[in-house]
């Protein structure tokens, strides 16, 4: 094998009250990476697509590279290897874009290679991805996109990355907003301190949304997606919030929250039909109040993580 | 049946990182309640031991009288019920005696009269007894009181109580200490507010409990067992806490943690040898470093909840 091709899967972080410890990985949107070996050490990214020029080609620079290398490097490969990234998904959206091309690129990579290293192993390349698209080795965008299903980072240090079961009909909705919510600015809307009863009907939600999926009680996992901590702020950065995810419920989606730092917004509900009746109205009620046009993803929830499309 | 003995159990509120939602109950200590039908209306207390003349009689006062009382005026009960009232554990201990009380005197009153409601419908009763005893209408001491196992309290209002698998293999150790903590001071020093960070690493050690207790990974509950809010702040009222607990993991437990507001500590192990050996080890601490006795119970978590001993 000389070259191939790997799809990613878009996340959804934070999952409602799950705030920096929790993600799922979703079957579309996603991006494509194609690796190819070259006789040139190291590795290159030889052409972006689908970035609207925005992403940049240097290796030590884009997301999907910087995973590659620290996985040539822990290996201690002369290997040379060129990557194509393919957008396929909105960047900044909320969606864990950076994520889906770091997991895509270093997946290539080891594929390429042999797969030397399992799926796991390869978390840790994914995170410096994160750092250099982000400015934080964060994992929770990473972790499920690399892994599939729920995924719960208990803690940083040690990295504590632990698999939480996916009930089955468990659809889920996501809508991109054409608007733009910069990092800094859904940073600095966070709270820097919680009361304790925030904090307390906040660890009550995380428990009961770990306790719904586990025991695939559809219904505790919508009671407990309520985030007191991140949502009410961060969605003041999301014009027609309230109305959108009003919309979602009041179509009988099971919860429905921000993705990530926004401004995608997400709806979990328990059939394929019902998640794209929401994802409608969802789209509808930006475009009508807000004049907002928007993105509309339906899909299952991912288990398998990666795929390998073509080699 | 005109007479009944009933034995409620002790419970271990919070359980390390679920401050105020999470709670278990043990196989042993519980208190007694004798509850004898009587042809004068009403609900009294006729005897309490054990509690060194500290609990009132009185049936507005008296926790498991309230309890009852409840129930009879849900039910429209014109029935007259005496209760003897044996507490079989320390007071202000932190392992919910006044809650062990209340359930064990509303279960008693129910079964007299012919277990008209179910085990989860005395839930509110049981409360309404925590709010005389506390002034709060806690349920993370009733419920799993009541229910057995582990219990979540994953929201007030509305109430929702989720009950948590039990893995076989776990022991509990718990370690009173003759000291008395007074709640005011244990509410007093407890922090009003915490940064995102400690907020983050909370709900991800709640979640990770809930976790490890569904997929029976004993490993993953100790290493959940970290509490960043309550265990700072109401060690400080525990001589010789930071030792007893150190005492505890050197020999093998998964955890430990103060039990309730405390002064008692608990510890979890996957052994009966270990968890007894445990609290020897930690009864020596406080008895050898702070010339402090100390009570010790080690029993399998209670997964039945109240059981009746004789009709």
């Amino acid at each position: 094998m000389h070259k191939i091709k790997v799809f990613a899967p878009a996340t959804v972080a934070n999952v409602g009250p799950g705030f920096d410890v929790f993600g799922f990985a979703v079957e579309q949107p996603g991006d494509e990476v194609v690796a190819t070996l070259s006789d040139t050490r190291g590795v290159r990214v030889i052409e972006i697509t689908g970035d609207n020029g925005l992403l940049s080609k240097d290796a030590d620079k884009n997301t999907a590279a910087v995973a590659a290398k620290g996985l040539l490097e822990h290996l201690g490969s002369n290997q040379g290897i060129e990557l194509s990234v393919h957008k396929k998904m909105p960047l900044g959206s909320g969606l864990g874009s950076s994520a889906a091309s770091a997991v895509a690129g270093v997946v290539a990579a080891n594929e390429l290679l042999g797969a030397p290293l399992s799926r796991r192993e390869l978390l840790p390349f994914t995170m410096e991805g994160e750092r250099v698209a982000c400015g934080a080795a964060h994992a929770d965008n990473v972790a499920p996109s690399l892994l599939g299903g729920f995924i719960l980072i208990r803690s940083y240090d040690p990295l504590d990355v632990i698999r939480i079961p996916t009930p089955e009909n468990l659809w889920c909705t996501v809508v991109h907003p054409h608007i733009e919510v910069r990092t800094e600015d859904a940073r600095r809307i966070m709270p820097k301190e919680i009361s304790i009863p925030t904090g307390i009907a906040q660890w009550g939600n995380t428990a009961g949304l770990i306790a719904g999926l586990f025991a695939n009680d559809l219904e505790l996992i919508g009671r407990s997606l309520v985030d007191h901590v991140a949502e009410p702020a961060r969605s003041q950065l999301i014009p027609g919030f309230t109305e959108v995810k009003k919309t979602a419920l009041r179509l009988g989606a099971l919860g429905s929250s921000i993705s990530g730092s926004g401004p995608s917004v997400f709806a979990l509900s328990d059939s394929q039909e019902k998640a794209k009746r929401i994802g409608q109205a969802m789209h509808d009620a930006w475009t009508d109040r807000y004049s907002l046009d928007s993105d509309v993803f339906v899909s299952q929830i991912n288990k398998e993580g990666p795929r390998i499309i073509s080699q």
